[in-house]
């Protein structure tokens, strides 16, 4: 039995859009921070006795949907390892699943490690991550801890469409606190709102080419430690994504009125000079960023915010790693 | 003296960017519908006794910034004129001004037409037309009742950047409910709005050559009286120019929550059957567009509606006239 504990992440540079949709290879690089908060624990074991996978989510027997995605991705597994038996995949996440936050991140991540140990295999990081992207496309970031860049790749067949770590954590302390505007599963999936935006909007070839002076500019921010411009080139790649989806046919509006009160919110703190920005994922959540030593304060602020159903709050995270073995 | 009345419009195939400032030559063509229960009426009467314009609004003596731009606009009325005398302008809006509702529309169309007729000029509609826009980009439009297209022109000078009335108001009797969510001036205006997006914006060129499209598939729709098509069209006109705006550097959001609340409202009444669409300008103001007969349920459930201030109620409205002479 081999269980591993991954982190979810957020983007700062977005990801929108993919370039092979079976793959998962993305049509643009991006930018994350992964957050120490929120996580998956999965254990894998292969055992021959069994006559097809058992999936148990949270403690519970998966749905067939969810065990057919994850048998298909243990079909990976078991062909690079030139297995043929079937495993027991228990996950846990430490969050509320189906609370419009990205989970499918942490999960896949978690079992990508999981279940290649399991399996007798030791792949390489940027292999790892590649395989984990095929589970999700933001997984392959949840691999690694800090401050993570993926790569969009050039090749068909996605070997170097992968995530690599930039900085650990530590290098840049950064608080993330999450304002939960409303509960239950958003109505357009993230693959779905992708795929509508590359076939619907006129912006999309724009967001394609531009994608790439954001992640080089941000790097640059993260080599300075520049917060402003790490707020400026976030916020920005975040508006423009979600531009891009609302400028489909028709229009995908993932914020709700309070997604909204609390951005403008945001914007008048940043600019009364606080060190703050926002940064929206396909969903009415709203992140606020902001220095570590910045986040009891803001955390505060926003606990009390009629716009907020709750808050979860986070600090940087680490990579994914084998707890128990 | 000459009175003139003009009705204010709002478009429904967006413009949004000028590609020259000084004569408000638009980037894009639009179609609009004029509207009946909001207008301008405005006197001119040049006097030779006056060293000075003299510009009166809603009563009250104009401030200079307001003086200095009607005194630019008549300068090129003398011109035409080939006169030099001043004007007393007097100029009254039945709807509030600075409220976040258009108001230059039919300030300027209404200007156009007193002004010329009092300098004794009789322009051609295209002329007059053509007049208008300098004062005001809308404005142009403004001249004319019911459905009207306005002409993107191809010359540098704009001469052929007109508004062409395209049907009268009871070819097709619609009903608009502004929702007014707040009070009060934006804070970026229009102008500096669109040259913003133009110049940070990497969505801006796509927006212009996708534009001709939707005016074709308007005028389309309104040769068939296709409500579907209609506000299909409308919809994503107006949600792509807001993502043009949003994706600038930094985004300019006109919205707040209570926009997207009542668009959020409005698009699930579409989703449940009933022709019902919105429509919003460079402001936080939600327009509701149903067929006439619709209006009264609709104005109804808005006016009660707690994301609504107060709601303006309108059918289409006629070409702007002379009242008096």
């Amino acid at each position: 039995m081999v269980k591993v504990r991954a982190h979810s992440n957020i983007a700062l540079v977005k990801y929108w859009g993919k370039r092979h949709i079976p793959l998962n290879i993305p049509a643009v690089g991006s930018i994350s921070i992964t957050l120490d908060a929120l996580y998956t624990d999965t254990a894998v074991v292969f055992d021959p006795s069994l006559t097809e996978d058992r999936l148990v989510l949270n403690g519970i027997p998966a749905k067939e949907k969810e065990s057919r995605r994850v048998s298909a991705f243990l079909d990976r597994v078991r062909k690079m390892a030139g297995r043929d038996d079937f495993a027991r995949i228990e996950s846990v996440n430490n969050f509320p699943t189906a609370a419009g936050l990205a989970s499918s991140a942490s999960a896949f991540a978690a079992l990508a490690l999981a279940a290649t140990r399991a399996a007798g295999l030791t792949l390489s990081p940027p292999e790892l991550s590649v395989l984990a992207r095929i589970g999700s496309g933001s997984a392959a970031r949840s691999l690694f801890g800090g401050f993570v860049q993926m790569h969009r790749g050039e090749r068909d067949d996605g070997r170097d469409a992968y995530a690599e770590p930039l900085y650990k954590g530590d290098y840049w302390p950064l608080r993330v606190i999450i304002a939960v505007t409303a509960e239950g599963p958003k109505k357009t999936g993230s693959t779905d709102g992708m795929e509508h935006s590359r076939l619907t909007s006129p912006y999309y070839e724009a967001w394609v080419s531009d994608s790439q002076k954001d992640i080089d500019a941000m790097r640059e921010a993260l080599k300075n430690k520049d917060f402003e411009r790490l707020a400026d080139i976030s916020e920005y790649s975040c508006l423009k994504m979600h531009a891009l989806a609302m400028s489909g046919r028709p229009g995908l509006i993932y914020w709700n009125d309070r997604t909204l009160e609390l951005l403008h919110w945001v914007r008048a703190r940043r600019a009364e000079g606080w060190p703050v920005f926002f940064t929206i994922d396909a969903g009415p959540q709203l992140k606020v960023i902001c220095p570590e030593d910045y986040g009891e304060r803001v955390g505060a602020l926003l606990r009390e915010h009629p716009a907020v159903e709750r808050i979860i709050e986070s600090s940087l995270g680490n990579d994914a790693r084998v707890m128990d073995e």
